[in-house]
């Protein structure tokens, strides 16, 4: 059992909690929660830590077995967990590494092109919201927050392990991909004339998201095939970026399977 | 000029940031940045403290001569302020009281019920996204975190001075109130076996949403007239609260939209 704050894993799990460029080194990244454990890729887990109190309360002992674990004295699990009350396990996990070859190899893939994205809970409630509306990936410029940081790990809910993403260095080149491969490139903006709604999102097609309080850059605006708008009301300038994602991905998912249930009635 | 943290108006003004008792019983509460003050009724500012560099470089120099302002110390504005980078300029402003009658002014209206909302991210969120939507009024069981909470406030971006809402003891029997109007109450429930796009809210309509853990409470849910699901791919078990309901509200606001364009077009 590991009892002393001074022990270098100890302070290694804290550095991999704060700091993207020791998660990067490393290559891994850390989970919380019992959920998270009992999601996470059997073959990615790296190492397992839990506090002393753990293994008796746990529902997870068969998973926990197998994987093994190390245990870390209660009073001091509070420092190497990322969130006000740990749930007393906490696992290091290997990265994942998508290529665009991957997120492309559906046949009309729903994507999400993400752009300077800075509030964690919004990245990981755009990835969880993703995965529920049948996107096939997601691509951040590398401005955008790191997927790895535990506030969005957190609020992914775990689909952080299902969802194919990848990071990119000029974000313009990769859209260029994107329409080299016959994806139809949306973008909601202040140019936009036709409602979302009345856009067809049934072939190949990406969002384009943007910064929250900048939105989109002009030359990213730019590469966009089609510009849509979100009505709103009232006096309302702009929508959450996790929002406004959120209402794109479901109005996309709503036509495919319209699509779909015609198929099936035909 | 104040400049002493010992002034009780300093204190009084941390109180108000941080409980909602204070802010009740004053009957007022704390917004924070220029966006803000511009856009607060002006018979609803009852004080403006500013730092004291804020005067030159604002541009509500107009609103402020209007309403008159108190200068805070620099070194003293970010005692006052519930914000890592305060702008330098707070006002107390008077609560709203809206009652049932006003919510269920207009013809057919669109309605949000929260219950126990604890996230002041997510009904910020849920607020500014209601204004988006055309939403009419926003309905909260008394254990949903507080309206007035400073973070709620920021992320409502203004719709808090626009959105009518109101708070209820007893949310069943609100609900029945909406009944009686002719509301029909619909519930996103793990019941739900019709898809919310193919439900009808051109009618007066009320969006049921429960809590981010545990959803909607057996007997709230139980009032519902029409439950309906949210189709989740993956291995998605939910949505966050403010996602689920954006997306309901903007179904509705769908459907609206395209009654009116019938309408205008006959």
């Amino acid at each position: 059992m590991i009892t002393a704050a001074s022990n270098s894993r100890i302070k290694r799990l804290i550095q991999l909690n704060q700091k993207a460029k020791a998660r990067r080194t490393e290559d891994v990244f850390v989970v919380e929660g019992q959920k998270m454990f009992l999601e996470a890729p059997a073959d990615r887990i790296k190492e397992v830590y839990v506090s002393e109190s753990f293994p008796e309360r746990c529902t997870c002992r068969e998973k926990l077995e197998k994987t093994g674990y190390e245990v870390v004295a209660d009073s001091l699990f509070g420092k190497i967990s990322d969130t006000c009350t740990p749930q007393g396990i906490l696992c290091v996990v290997e990265q994942f590494h998508y290529n665009m070859k991957e997120l492309l190899q559906k046949e009309n893939p729903l994507l999400l092109v993400l752009e300077n994205i800075q509030d964690p809970g919004n990245l990981g409630t755009l990835l969880r919201t993703a995965e529920g509306a049948g996107v096939d990936g997601v691509i951040m410029s590398r401005d955008t927050v790191d997927i790895y940081n535990p506030k969005v790990i957190r609020s992914t809910m775990g689909s952080i392990y299902r969802m194919p993403f990848l990071y990119t260095e000029h974000l313009t080149d990769a859209i260029g991909e994107l329409k080299r491969a016959g994806v139809n490139v949306c973008a909601a903006h202040l140019k936009g004339t036709r409602m979302y709604t009345q856009a067809d999102y049934r072939r190949g097609s990406a969002f384009l998201i943007g910064n929250e309080g900048n939105g989109l850059r002009e030359e990213t605006a730019q590469t966009a095939d089609t510009y849509i708008k979100i009505p709103m009301e009232g006096s309302v300038e702009s929508l959450n970026a996790a929002v406004a994602g959120a209402i794109l991905m479901y109005e996309a998912s709503r036509q495919r399977r319209m699509k779909d249930e015609r198929r099936e009635s035909e």
